[in-house]
């Protein structure tokens, strides 16, 4: 009798999520060009060289983490929304790899040897789903 | 001639939103009730008494924010997410008015002066409404 193997988990239909990134972030006083937009800006590349379809980075003015620059924070329809700090210009790939993963979640939740290391270390705050949450009492 | 008097703001509607309070915040390692429990406990106590219907609490499992308890957020269609912390059961009149107020805007941009102190010094970061932020490219 044949052994049997466990059965491969459900594929997750992707989904598009919001990467957005705060432009206004500094890390000190007397950045000619702020580092929140020079990591904007690499990301946008980054996004450009690995064709990361399902994240759409948005430039936000003030995410309210200014005590922890560079920060971004992904969101998504159904999904837990995320708001990281502490990063820089140099881990967008890491940070596109994140978002890519929350993208490829029905829920937002990664498991966490999943994420970047820098995501586990920069987690800020999280918010539950909407609708998942106007369904409780 | 009767001068002419500064015309009204428009009346914002009201819409619900949703606070969320997390029940496994906790002040002290030894606590017998936790503190976001209680905290959680005495909000809903207060609307109660006030009546704040356009408010719903959500009690919430970690809101990843474990450096700052206790910890609140407020979320809404179509307005921005707040996550505060540094919060203690007995603000909760405090926080209830400013979810209330919150709840009165359309955006979830309550004005500065507006905010009870508590969540001035607590807002611990903030992430934009989704239906506007995919609207950007």
């Amino acid at each position: 009798m044949t052994p049997v193997e466990p059965s491969a988990p459900s594929p997750i239909p992707p989904g598009p999520v919001n990467l957005y990134v705060c432009v206004t972030c500094r890390l000190s006083a007397d950045e000619e060009v702020r580092s929140g937009r020079l990591l904007h800006d690499t990301l946008v590349a980054a996004q450009q060289r690995h064709a990361a379809q399902d994240v759409t980075i948005v430039p936000t003015e003030c995410l309210s983490n200014c005590n922890r620059a560079c920060s971004v924070a992904v969101a998504g329809p159904g999904r837990w929304s995320y708001v990281y700090g502490g990063l820089a210009p140099e881990q967008a790939d890491e940070i596109l790899s994140g978002a890519a993963r929350y993208a490829a979640t029905t829920d937002g939740l990664v498991p966490w040897r999943e994420r970047p290391e820098i995501l586990r270390k920069g987690v800020v705050a999280r918010i539950p789903p909407l609708p998942a949450a106007t369904q409780e009492p």
